[in-house]
């Protein structure tokens, strides 16, 4: 994919002959195995070999309508090549990849079928509820989706107000929407697609609520797809993006369902209404931390997608003239776009190996909790939320600097760029709202910081260790000195903030006030704490590999790295970094980006992202931009006919008009 | 408007009764004249009434079809009412107005034509021209744009490759279109409204390129409105946003047209080919300045637009406890909210005041130009320059935090923010791309180092005398020493990169090279500088209120933006502040946060922004969002039958297939 080929623009096989190491090499190093890059590779030359699968026009020119229509083909088609070589719909990582080279990122409606629909009845349902379900379910024969969040009620499950009253005399459970906001709101493919959901509703026996439990719901008919007496279902409208997904809407008027209906794998209620609570009680609360590792990883997927995009066409594109008056300049070595892109390029590289190792710690404390001890839990939780936040911040920045490199095309919906910008800036609102999550973090680096205080340190989780060691002055000649002046000012921002709201309390302000005063510095220590694992984590990795080329690239990448994080944070440096050392860090930084300067292309052709994922005109691996820049407007759907059909009717009779 | 209405949200209700000032004369304040501000309210208020006037469906549930259609219809509608009292066709803000609440601001098919066809035809065309088409144009018997950017070819003038050969035989000028890149592209309102357009393109004579010109082209038959034999055009494609815009593409194949089509105010070519020069060269550079002086208001509406919306939600909306347990809190009362939001609302007021600072800066130049007095031209080119760059930098930021502070539904089109922030964000790159924007203030700073170096100091403009000062040490009592302390950073980063530039030269760099090696500290140096101006303009606006309540306000909002601003820049304060005076900048800075809170409804409120205009459900003025937000979800497109096509068509199918 990464190879050169005949008819490709020259400006960019000459930054591919450029090229220090082996992209595929690079990509195995990204993707964490050689097995993994290279079983991406052969996916995507066997999809591109199934014609039907490619796009009947582009994304972009569709309505929602198109949108969906369109995955709903490409789905029934794949349906029909599960089963063929090398496809292996049993492998989550293979699915993943297939969805996204053929469906995009848009949405699509079986995407929370795989996603949290079965996962969820795996985890929650019983053996017999599974006997009766799953298998339809994996078969296709019913869609399902997973309806927790309301419209007053973001992800805060406690809040909500959908109610399940058990009535023992039909054994039923009845369900309602008790006010307008208590409407399920936001869940994907529910609104449209979906004849069945999981339906998360307060349990109520005999006016006790026993709170939020999971309930199967049938929604729609089997047959006609029509809805069930008693719900309300729609779609909730189109979106800043994802608008190939059927985002919906719930409303429940004295519903009925069996008894049996309620996932009973954990809780259970008998006939009689009796309930019988769950032997433990943190369910659900792993699959969160699940969904969260995942998200540093697929967020520098999407900030490599916008960078293949924005470096491609950096090198295609020529503006004015250095050195040599002969010849216009690759816009890409320009100072100013280097420092747009390449800081972004490190921070790509860093999360998706910030990705992997949380998902790694992920897998390594399910095994920890199986065996009893949980003690890792705080700890990852903390981190992930605090990664969660940072990483979609900065991959929608990142994004956003790419768009605006690429000019004036970057704005056309040719360069998809924005599209990019969408699905992935939605990451800072789902899952947890980025601010509530800093204070997640935050509380727990207050608790750390209080543990040090009453001596009891060896309390503390590795993540947080740090926070009891004293600061020395920054020593700028390796990149641990880096880590340790980065870690200085994590530690001084933590203390900081928990001793503002530990005084706030002391002056007689509630937990509450005195929290809700420190939140903003509160804040400001998560995201300091969260780049010094980012920073760390990149390092970890690089002192792994074992390609010296690779390694070698990867290590000018790092560096540019610290110096720019270093350099963003420098306001906590005040009184502990001289004026020189911040001098010294800003050459270091221009070095590096002339260092990674003749990598840049191959760099972000290691991410291997197909043309067929990338959907950009402007990121073609071929960089032939322009003509396939005027072919595509040439095809949009403005250029149908020559003459508006609201040109006839209102512009020409106005112009006529005026002539009289 | 702003007033309190039957009905209303009461959470909305007690936010206005607080008020400590008249929103009314706010408003005079934010635009300029109590006239102008009353001016508006009548005209919004006329226009309410006019029923075919209003929204036939949200904008957000269209095509850009539908948009356009929508656009066309209504334009036709206003042609019919534009002689009636109230309106003025010929103020030139009231029709900005007008068209802001009728149609909007994703683009409609007249924009170009007074904003630019118009106005190049008044001050390009001859006597004689201007009787043939200013009338026809006025009338709208033609409608016009203005195309002058290329594929291949931004802002930069000089590039452009379109060219107008003259055939002296048959005295009329040949237009082509040598290559790809030369294809005129992006010109508003081109690709299908248009029939006429002014066209850019190199002049040439006897082989000698003359450079670009103005040409008056026909594109489309007046009558059937097809292009013309030798004419290539049409739309685009989609975009980010101002979809319901036709930006276009036109190409010519020796196309001919008259030699008097030629905008001959300032030049002329005889019938035997000989070429008179304009008597003056810099023409267009002003209107150019014009537009960008422009844009730190408009920018700053936009912006306003944004926290208009996030403020009343933030009100209405009711997340967690703080002191209080039996009463959510309105998440307005979170600091981290009130940080994600003031501040903002700091910036639209420093916008719009800088905006109207400059535009009068603006009307002053021209006044002097007359009188001969051009001195004043470098200074205000290179504000605007840097103004430009830095206010929509700033506003993108300010309204992506806006609509996150909305929480899941900000991420719904039932906010819109997302849609100004495309509109918005679009001001990043057009009209001269931000970085190329700062570099060229980065000019004019380094050649004012430079005088200064040379003891010329004398001869700096008015607003880089500053440069010459020295510092001292920063004393944070009073907002002059908040000024002192933001210019002595500038100051010295303004020395600083013209110190590295010129360094760079000394060791053999090429003028070129040194330059693009100092590119980002270059950019950082004009960015503080913009900083400090914005400021201070903020700060001679507050000076000059007389209404003590409203100043007092202001005040505080002054206060608040200074503090902001100065942490956000801290990093040039190494070594020249200490950590206790950023600590006592952080405190002021949440001190100030928590005196705007009960202002901050009526802060929005003064914008007078109307529902109409605001297009919003999130933002409605009555407060009643949620019940709106459902009828809203319930008309959108997807929901017209319970069934989708697509459903019926591959899910059942599927699903039935499963089952056998």
């Amino acid at each position: 994919m990464s190879s050169i080929c005949k008819g490709d623009n020259s400006d960019l096989t000459e930054e591919r002959k450029n090229a220090t190491f082996d992209t595929d090499k690079m990509a195995a190093v990204i993707y964490g195995r050689e097995e993994i890059a290279s079983r991406r590779r052969q996916l995507t030359e066997s999809i591109s070999r199934i014609h039907e699968l490619a796009e009947s026009k582009p994304l972009v020119f569709m309505t929602r309508e198109e949108k969906i229509a369109e995955s709903c083909r490409k789905l029934e088609v794949l349906s029909r090549h599960w089963n063929q070589t090398p496809f292996n719909r049993d492998n989550e990582e293979d699915a993943l990849h297939i969805y996204r080279e053929v469906l995009g990122m848009e949405g699509h409606p079986l995407a929370l079928h795989d996603t949290m629909f079965i996962p969820t009845l795996v985890a929650q349902a019983s053996q017999e509820q599974q006997e009766k379900w799953l298998g339809r379910a994996r078969r296709k024969e019913i869609i399902g989706c997973y309806a927790q969040t309301e419209m007053g009620h973001g992800t805060n499950l406690r809040k909500l107000e959908t109610t399940a009253t058990y009535s023992p005399d039909t054994q039923e459970f009845i369900l309602n929407t008790p006010t307008i906001t208590a409407l399920k709101w936001w869940p994907g493919a529910l609104g449209k697609s979906s004849n069945n959901a999981i339906v998360v509703a307060n349990l109520l026996i005999k006016d006790q609520n026993y709170g939020p439990h999971p309930f199967m719901v049938q929604l729609r008919d089997e047959k006609t797809h029509i809805p069930l007496k008693g719900i309300v279902v729609g779609d909730i409208g189109p979106k800043m993006a994802f608008n190939g997904a059927d985002n919906g809407y719930l409303g429940f008027n004295n519903h009925r369902i069996p008894r049996t209906n309620l996932l009973m794998r954990h809780t259970k209620v008998e006939a009689n209404g009796t309930y019988i609570k769950p032997s433990h009680a943190k369910i659900g609360y792993s699959s969160m931390v699940k969904v969260r590792s995942r998200m540093a990883m697929d967020q520098g997927l999407f900030l490599a997608s916008a960078l293949v995009i924005a470096v491609r066409y950096s090198a295609v594109r020529r503006q004015g003239f250095l050195e040599d008056k002969t010849q216009k300049v690759k816009v890409l070595d320009y100072q100013t776009q280097q420092h747009r892109l390449f800081p972004s390029l490190a921070r790509a590289y860093a999360f998706i190996f910030t990705g992997f190792e949380t998902i790694h710690l992920y897998s390594q404390l399910l095994k920890d909790v199986d065996m009893g001890n949980t003690s890792g839990m705080a700890d990852l939780h903390a981190l992930t939320s605090g990664l969660k936040s940072v990483v979609t911040h900065q991959t929608g920045e990142g994004i956003e600097q790419a768009r605006m490199a690429c000019g004036e095309h970057g704005y056309s919906m040719a360069s998809y760029i924005s599209e990019i910008y969408g699905v992935a800036i939605g990451g800072c609102t789902y899952e947890g709202e980025n601010m509530v999550m800093l204070l997640q973090l935050a509380r727990y680096l207050v608790k750390s910081v209080e543990l040090i205080k009453s001596g009891e340190e060896k309390k503390l989780g590795p993540m947080v260790s740090y926070l009891a060691a004293k600061g020395g002055h920054p020593d700028l000649s390796s990149l641990n000195g880096y880590v340790t002046a980065f870690e200085h000012m994590a530690r001084r921002q933590a203390w900081k903030a928990t001793e503002k709201f530990l005084k706030l309390m002391e002056t007689g302000e509630s937990r509450e006030v005195a929290w809700n005063k420190s939140a903003v510095e509160l804040t400001r220590a998560s995201r300091l704490h969260t780049r010094l694992f980012i920073i760390e984590a990149f390092m970890r990795r690089v002192s792994r590999i074992e390609d010296i080329p690779v390694k070698e690239v990867l290590t000018d990448l790092l560096h540019l790295h610290v110096n720019y994080e270093l350099l963003d944070v420098a306001t906590y440096a005040l009184e502990f970094m001289s004026s020189t050392q911040l001098d010294y860090i800003r050459d270091q930084l221009y070095l590096y980006l002339e260092k990674i300067r003749p990598s840049a292309v191959s760099l972000v052709d290691s991410f291997q992202i197909s043309d067929m994922q990338l959907r950009s005109v402007l990121g073609r691996r071929d960089g032939n931009v322009y003509e396939n820049l005027f072919k595509w407007a040439k095809s949009s759907p403005l250029n149908k006919s020559d003459v508006l059909p609201s040109v006839d009717k209102y512009l020409k009779p106005m112009m006529e008009k005026a002539k009289l």
